[in-house]
């Protein structure tokens, strides 16, 4: 091996290094990455379901189960985004995602944040707070949704 | 209306109360409790199959990484049984599921505690410690799908 391959292979091994690892990297197959956001987000709606009953009425109030999904979905708000790397295209996603990642980075910080904000509400035990809490959660979904979720 | 039929809404009420609110009380649809169960598992594959490269020493050991998978496997250890309630039929579930209800809760107890002890393990940051807890997990899963997972 001469000097040339060796600096081009020292090129490649840092190029690689700085590279940060996508999301990608982490799902053996496309299908797992669009099984994986789609199993965070099926979790995630199920519990905001609960506590939208219980917002609406429809439910008694019980601080614990509100709590048990609030924390649920707080948990789950930061997963599927790595698993919308390239070439994870196909499920209900818009095509349109890959090309606007920055803002859908922006939207998923958003939610990231109304999820932890709609924990602490849930934790306070305060119905009128976890109402007001749960009612921006919900637009931050519905943000995304509307632009980037096919019906 | 008279007393028998006051008795009977009585009786009604109360029986409708005695009966502990069974886990597909949580969702509308059948579809939606095997949604949410396959959800859960789904995640919970993912992260397993993480923390398990690092055991087999195909990817590096990176300790936070294996905290989150551990703490998320173990948050989400807790939730598919809801969704094996009366009526919930389908999926990969074997049928037999529901004629040995008890023997799955105690096999799920089972995989709840080693989920917890994986967590454990994996806080701990010892890999050898992390490698036993992770198998001990792996056994609880690879039992309850051999009995009654289909293939």
């Amino acid at each position: 091996m001469n000097i040339h391959s060796l600096l081009r292979l020292g090129l490649t091994a840092s190029l690689v290094a700085a590279v940060p690892m996508t999301a990608s990297a982490q799902f053996a197959k496309k299908e797992d990455a669009i099984k994986y956001r789609q199993s965070a987000f099926a979790l995630t709606g199920q519990h905001m379901g609960r506590i939208g009953a219980v917002v609406k009425g429809e439910v008694a109030f019980n601080a614990a189960e509100v709590q048990k999904s609030a924390a649920l979905i707080a948990t789950l708000s930061t997963l599927p985004w790595e698993a919308f790397g390239p070439g994870t295209e196909g499920g209900k996603a818009k095509p349109v995602i890959w090309k606007e990642m920055d803002k859908v980075k922006a939207g998923a910080d958003k939610y990231i944040k109304a999820a932890a904000e709609l924990n602490t509400a849930a934790k306070s035990g305060n119905l009128e707070q976890l109402k007001k809490a749960f009612g921006a959660t919900q637009q931050t979904c519905k943000a995304c949704h509307d632009d980037y979720r096919d019906k």
